[in-house]
This record gives structure tokens, sequence and C-alpha cells, in this order.
């Protein structure tokens, strides 16, 4: 059962999520061993974890709405992971424990999915970054080449990972599967992430096309695209996964489109705000590169005002769909109130 | 209906095959215009379709097998895609046109993930190559930064369509797109293309790790994963879209790794063998950069003696499997006596 506070819940999920990752990642000697090295050495850098953790807090919060626990329940019954939690069923915790199982695999996918677009970006080619969490980043400890490569065999295997668990061809845990496939592709793909990191290269003029610095609507698409796509498949796929009706999918969706501006907005701010130490990286990077920003479109004082107005709204969706047991509430605080 | 000769069938299918590709790669103003340019550029650069014309093969072949096409009908009527061909229903002719229609999308997909393959391949970061095909790299034109995002793209794009078509939600039909996810990322992902790459960016001292030169095994293995997981897969998607037994599949997957080694073989003795000018690229690359090739561990005579043992097991997996009608016997052919 989900813990109380959101510190116990971040402790719990980020054990789970760890664990999981470790077990799903390839190996050796199916996998050469230099690309499961690489792939581990940026996977466990340390990060937030915040895209897995919105997967299984979305799943959690969803099994809480008792109509849809219920009917979850009886969907998957017939699975093979449910076979676990057979003798727990219809208790509430039961319901929760079973909705963060079955999303714990899409959980990894989306970290999957943003660890190789960090482990690009950071690339020569892109953001020519050398330093990621307070860690060399990969290409700088690998090459180049074997940097290209992790981070495309991260995507591959995020989408085998997808397809593969939880394991079972009972009908309604395969279609959950192939639509939470379908939503990851599509937001991580040309239309959502690659897209938005497209249009940031062009914004500084490192690709071909329009150089002229993002106005806010640009900056909003962009990050809509670049961060905010991911963010909203990571939240959409928990609930997927736990049995959310179209409805309670549309709300999580809306939640997570406000906070993933929220998290850049932050993002934003902490570069102007933060230090090296904290951030572990280089801060005053985005103005150095007169990179489109928040604080520098906004101001730092409006920019904090939007953030709060993002989570303000996130804060609605919830309300509306009965969405008020769990987590999802604390996460969007926790985000604008982070300092690295 | 397939027609009979495989010059016929190989015309035929390019147009079906450029016709879905264009219809499915995505498009401004969901899809930023450069992101789309240069996915386009290096799909349309004039190709020989191997992959995806495998795939519609495999379909059209199993569909040719008297039992697997009537419960074929039968299982996929339900869905979308099947109305169309509701009408003609219990010819063979019918079989085969819906057998190929169902696995379109997915010769699409995997026809976008060699794409994406090559176009890191080529990266200065990876083989540096400046000519494919004749023309400039995408790199060359787009720069590394655009080039690393279309690939990217690509592989996402890739799951996307394989989740999303054909349209339907027959469970049947669900749990076969489902499963060639898996096929597909399995074989495109670390333990398969990705990995191979990386022991090729090894064995030419491109990457940490021991730069020895291949020996046969190892070369073989390389093979098998940088080349031979992708073509299988192509096949091995096309017999599951089609509605193949488990035993079908089988025989499709060992005919598929046949061809797949005959295909890099003889890939390596037109290496030496062939022009500039047939080929498209630089003749005699490997031998150059001292690439582990066959030529060069067993000579002409017996890599062109190995591949044509690769074909004559290929074709006596068909024979064993009943899949005798159909091209993919031809295509096998082909692949040894082709000249770029």
């Amino acid at each position: 059962m989900a813990p109380d506070s959101l510190a116990a819940f971040l402790e719990q999920t980020r054990i789970q999520i760890d664990g999981a990752l470790e077990r799903h990642l390839p190996k050796p000697p199916a996998c050469p061993a230099i690309v499961s090295e690489a792939m581990r050495y940026s996977v466990f850098a340390g990060g937030k974890r915040l895209r897995p953790t919105l997967t299984l807090a979305a799943a959690d919060a969803v099994s809480h709405v008792a109509q849809v626990s219920a009917s979850d329940v009886a969907q998957v019954s017939a699975s093979d992971v449910a076979q676990v939690f057979r003798p727990a069923v219809g208790s509430v915790a039961a319901a929760a424990r079973l909705a963060v199982e079955l999303a714990l695999p899409a959980a990894c996918a989306v970290e999957m999915i943003h660890t190789y677009s960090l482990i690009h970006d950071d690339l020569p080619a892109m953001d020519n970054d050398t330093l990621r969490r307070g860690r060399p980043t990969l290409h700088v400890v690998y090459g180049d080449g074997i940097a290209v490569l992790a981070g495309d065999g991260l995507q591959a295997e995020a989408f085998a990972l997808l397809a593969r668990e939880p394991a079972g061809d009972d009908p309604a845990l395969v279609a959950r599967k192939l639509r939470v496939v379908r939503v990851v592709a599509d937001a991580a793909g040309p239309n959502g992430m690659v897209g938005g990191q497209a249009i940031d290269l062009q914004s500084v003029g490192q690709a071909p096309g329009h150089s002229t610095p993002l106005d806010a609507d640009g900056l909003r698409a962009m990050h809509a695209r670049k961060t905010g796509a991911m963010i909203r498949a990571s939240a959409v796929a928990g609930a997927i996964m736990a049995g959310a009706d179209d409805r309670l999918v549309a709300s999580v969706d809306r939640y997570a489109a406000e906070i993933g501006l929220a998290f850049q907005i932050v993002d934003d701010i902490l570069d102007v705000e933060g230090s090296a130490e904290e951030l572990g990286k280089t801060a005053g990077k985005d103005a150095a590169e007169a990179k489109p920003t928040y604080p520098a479109l906004y101001g730092l004082a409006r920019s904090k005002a939007l953030a709060a107005e993002c989570v303000a709204r996130a804060t609605e969706a919830l309300t509306q769909a009965g969405l008020v047991d769990g987590h999802l509430g604390s996460i969007a605080d926790w985000i604008v109130s982070r300092k690295n």
C-alpha cells in the first residue's frame, strides 16, 4: 500500500523503480558488455526519477477511485500478474498495489526513454554538455559512438519492455500495453520530444532553419514537445495500465500537462538562482548560451507566479476527477518548491 | 493478388511501401518541418527496400498455406481492415491481399528502423560516411544534431505506427500488433542491431574495449546482430501480422536468418568486386579501414560458396514448412545474384 507522506512514497517508489530497472536492463551475454555498461552508467546516474514516479503515482491515484479499481481487478484477474494479488483482491490496498505493479514496467520504460534523450542531448552534436548530475556525461567516458548507440538501445529496450511486461495474454492487459506503446511512442517521437529538441536546436542557430529567438508562445510550444509530451505520457501510461477509463485518463493528462510546464519553468528559474553544487550541472548556462527561458522573457517574479498558476490548474484537474487520494497533488507542490 | 514474377512483385510492393511510408511519416504542423524533411530525405533516398519487401513477401507466402489463411480470415474478420476485404473472403487471392494489407504498416516500420540505423551509422561519431546511395548523407546536409534527431524520431515513429496500424480493436489484431512490437524492439535493441554496431565499433578500435580483429565466429555473431536480427524480424513481423501459427513463424525465422547472413556475405563481396558507380558508395572501403569481412577471412571463392550454402538452407526451411508459393524463394536467389 502507498505510504501516506510524499517522502515515504518517493522513497518506496525509487526502490521499486531502481530494482525493476536493474532487472529489466539488458545484460551480457545477450547484450554486449560495453552497451550494457554504458546504459547503466546513465540510467543509474542519480536522476530524480520524476517521470517513473508520476507513472506509479498516477496508477496508485486512479486505483483509489472505487469504481475503477473494482472493474480493474475484474478485467485483469486472468493475467499472470494478477495471480499474485488474487488472495487479497477486494481491498483498496490490494487494488493500489496491483495498480502500481501493473504500471512498474511502463515506469521503467519512460525512464529509459528519458535517459536516452539526456544522453543524446548531451552529445557534442547537440548541447555539448560534459557534466550531468555531477558526473562526466556518457560520451565523455565512452566516446560519441557508444553514446549514440546506448541512447538508441535504451529507446528500443523501452518499447521491448512495454510489450513484454507485465507478462500475460489476457486481452485487456494486451490492449493496455499496446495503448501505452502508442502513447509513449507518440510522445517520444517527431511530433513530441524529438520535435521539441529540433526546435530548440534551431532556436539557438545549431540547425538549419529560422534561428530567431523564440517568443513566449514559441517557448511554450517548444517545451510542450521537448519535456511536456513525455511527462504527460508518463502519467497517462500509469493511469492506462491501472485500468482508468477514458475520462480519468484525460484528467490525468490535463494534470500532467500543467505540471510539465511548471517543471520546465522551475528548471529555467533554478538555472538563474541555483548553484552548480545544488544543480549538479553548470548554473547560468542558459543565459550564457542565449537560450530562450522563462526568466529571460518574463522576469523571475512573474515566472514563479506562472509556475504556481500551473500547479493550481493541475490540482483543479485532480479535484474535478475525484483523484484526491494518493500523491499526485503533493508531487505538483514538490515540483515548484524543489531546489534542484 | 501477388504477381507471378519476382520483378513484378518487387515493383508492386515498392509502390505499396513507398505510398504507405509517404502516408505514415509525420508531417507539419504536427511535426516540425525540419524533422519531417530530414526523415524524408533519408527514407526516400532510393534504398532497396529489402526489409519491408521481406515483410510483405512473408505475409503473402503464409497466406498461401491454406489452413492459415482460412483461420486468419476468421480471426481478423471483426477488424476494421478486414471489412474492406469481406466481400471477397474465401478466395486465395483475397486472403493474400488481406495478409499483405495487414502487414504493410509493419513493413513501413522496419524500413523506418533500418533508415534510422543508416543515419546514425553514417555519423562522424560512427562510420563517418559522407556518401550513401550516391547522395550526401543526412548529417552532411542537415548537420549532426538534426541527423541524430531524425534517426531518433524514425525509431519512435516506427513503434507508434506498429501500435496504431492497422486500426481496430479486435483482440486477435491487437495481440498480433503487440507481438510485432516486441519482435521488432528486441531485434533493433541492445541484444540485436545496436549491440552489433557496438561490436563493430570495438572491432575497429572506435570504442573502448577489445579492438582485436574479429575471427570467423566473431564476425558471424556481429552480423547476426547488426543486420541479421532486423532482417529476421522483418520477415517474422509479416508472418505474424498475416496470422501464421508458431510453427510457420519459426520456419520464416529460419529462412530469414539464412538469407540475412547471405546478404551480408554478398555485401562484403560487392565491396571488393563492385564499382562505386554500381554501389552508390565508396568501394573498397572495408579493406581500407581494415574492417573484418568474409572475403578477408575466407577469400572470394569460399565466400561465394558460403552465401550459396545459406540460400540452400533458406530454401530448405521454406520447403519443409510448405511455404513454396509466393516469392520468398526467389528473393533468396536474388540476394546472392545482386550487383549492388
